[in-house]
């Protein structure tokens, strides 16, 4: 069997695994980086990206390329808009932060690239089939290439340090460790769904638009000047033939109405989708020299964007873990990794409930809550503290803070 | 039959109904208040009570009497205590306010007082039997006299131009509506309940204690230097004979423990109870010429400590919309009491649901919202924002919004 020694191994290629494989090679920290479907799969399935000014700090200060300045959006607010009335959260004037619009793919073209351009060992179209050791000083795991025409009993076995597992929501890392004594999920399941689409036409606003209304929510978002992404909620069962253009327009016109007369831009829809999304985490993340990072730890609704940014935040702590234990020897960021992930996380899993319920409507199962949550999204518009705090939490918290 | 004549009637004498009836006298706007206990009972039924500063302004500033500023006792913040760790709130730094603790019962006192002073018309003892004619301009209501020796059968019947329902969480006046067409009733419960108790010893700590632990939420308030009151989140069938002093004091004490070595001061509990709670809204808050104020409109759990806050908020907005009434003929105000009133009340409802669901346990249904709420309590406490948002909510509202 075909053995690699490397000092990190990474197991998942997208834009968590990359950053930290692109952080430990500009530190001279060696690593090897397996991802089971080929570039242009990823480059190409297209999700929407909200950065905080953090992340995009990690891709322009770290070399990665500044087409996320240039092609990318930055924002200085959003609007939360109930009772047919828009409330825009300035975030400079609030908090002095922005955030930027910039799709997830073209942060992993970006990042890619980095690795190509940088001789980063990053092995495509390779599917893990096995980890252990993952308690001694040299954790294993073997892939097989899923290539057209590779040979799939041919095995190849990776031998390093540490082990991350950054191979996303259903991620083949956390599930072998997941029997373990001390390992506990977290999840809440939502009895909504996202309706997604993409169509041709202008933006209707110059902000992001968060609306809860009678039927529902929906969000007004954004991927080019000529190409905008709208979401509204759903059942999970639901059937997007079912919903032709007309329908789907006049849907999310009901839910941003009001007394302002606000209107949405329309055109031709070309994409149709349902996300069903849930509350995950997984404690610890870490299991001897296993170390989780990104989906593959921990999965958010939407609602919140910190999706990508909570992935960075954890490279981000486990690459000084690593740089510390590769310059002076010490464990100890490397054993309180998952501490200190896991208390932005839950911050971040926090603020993404708190959207997710103050924004949906669940009026036929419970009234009061639809009632109580108008009066939250009164509570937070009404106070400068309140905007000030939700504003906060939508940019990012300090990297000082977990 | 007897019948009085007068401008409102006020069904119950509790703190909302005799302030109302104050500020009314003041204005020279004639009222008459019937209350169905006596007066002694309600003096002296303790009850807990933390008075935002509009609420002490309240009394102070309408003559009512300054009790409240030499028996109360102002606190200058709240601890939110969770992984075992306090973590201050400090209002005057926050949000420059206070809160006054100062029990509802000593409310009541100093207002049934200045309204006997003042030649008010007061009637305790009396059940109100029937409201009707509410659609016109002259609602009435008819009550006997429950005091010793009284007929049972001997009515009194009092007509006025407006009649409100002050009459606390059991209103006989919004019962009196329920079927109206477009009224709705809006609830939430709760799967647990405070156990109550009441002990002679020194304070603890020089604030309040609101604390999430691994058992359950615990309260450590006050009632003076020398008895205090404190709390524990408990299952709501739970028998206060099942429990002896050394368990509860073990109890609490489990509660509030940590690295930092907190311990209670204990003494002997002379009063022990389980207090069931829940959420509650009655829409709107007026039928024709009847107007809601206070529990009867609705109720909140206590750990926003927002009741009384509320009932005296109604208040406020009613006296306005009376005022205004009797001194212009317009009607504008009262019509739009119940809108105006609601929007505080939707949002006093968020904020108690808010720190009761971040303070209390569910881990045995829920272990995620346990994790989520710790994640709540983290993201406020860490960040100046969120504090002044918590701060901000628990002091009051400023009285320009509703």
């Amino acid at each position: 069997m075909n053995v690699t020694r490397t000092q990190v191994g990474i197991v998942g290629g997208g834009p968590a695994g990359l950053m930290l494989s692109h952080l430990l090679a500009k530190q001279g920290i060696s690593n090897v980086v397996i991802e089971s479907r080929d570039h242009d799969t990823i480059a190409n399935t297209h999700r929407a990206g909200i950065l905080e000014q953090p992340s995009v700090a990690m891709l322009t200060d770290t070399g990665v390329d500044g087409r996320v300045l240039t092609v990318g959006d930055e924002h200085e607010g959003i609007n939360l808009r109930f009772k047919g009335e828009s409330h825009l959260l300035n975030f400079p004037e609030l908090v002095d932060a922005t955030v930027t619009l910039y799709a997830q793919n073209e942060v992993f073209i970006d990042l890619a690239a980095a690795r190509a351009r940088d001789g980063g060992d990053v092995r495509y179209e390779s599917e893990v089939t096995e980890i252990f050791d993952l308690k001694t000083d040299t954790p294993k795991f073997r892939y097989r290439s899923v290539a057209e025409g590779a040979d799939p009993d041919a095995l190849q076995e990776v031998h390093c340090d540490v082990l991350v597992g950054a191979d996303g929501s259903r991620s083949f890392c956390r599930r072998a460790v997941r029997d373990e004594p001390g390992h506990q999920d977290f999840t809440t399941e939502y009895p909504f769904a996202w309706f997604g689409i993409l169509c041709e036409a202008p933006k209707s606003f110059p902000e992001l638009i968060y609306a809860n209304s009678p039927r529902g929510f929906a969000l007004i978002s954004q991927r080019s000047e000529t190409v905008q992404r709208m979401y509204f909620q759903c059942d999970p069962n639901t059937n997007v033939d079912d919903w032709s253009e007309d329908r789907i327009w006049d849907e999310l016109q009901s839910r941003v109405a009001g007394p302002d007369g606000f209107e949405l831009k329309t055109g031709p829809i070309f994409d149709k989708t349902v996300l069903p999304f849930r509350s995950f985490v997984r404690e610890p993340m870490s299991h001897g020299n296993l170390f989780l990072a990104g989906d593959a730890a921990h999965t958010v609704p939407p609602t919140g964007a910190k999706g990508l940014n909570l992935a960075f935040a954890d490279v981000r702590v486990l690459f000084e873990a690593l740089d510390s234990f590769y310059s002076t020897g010490s464990r100890a960021l490397l054993d309180s990794y998952s501490d200190t992930a896991l208390r932005r996380v839950w911050k971040a899993q926090n603020f993404s409930y708190w959207m997710t319920t103050m924004l949906h409507t669940t009026a036929e199962e419970n009234p009061f809550s639809t009632r109580r949550s108008l009066g939250d999204l009164e509570s937070v518009t009404s106070s400068v503290y309140g905007r000030q705090y939700l504003a906060e939490c939508y940019t990012g918290w300090p990297n000082s803070r977990p």
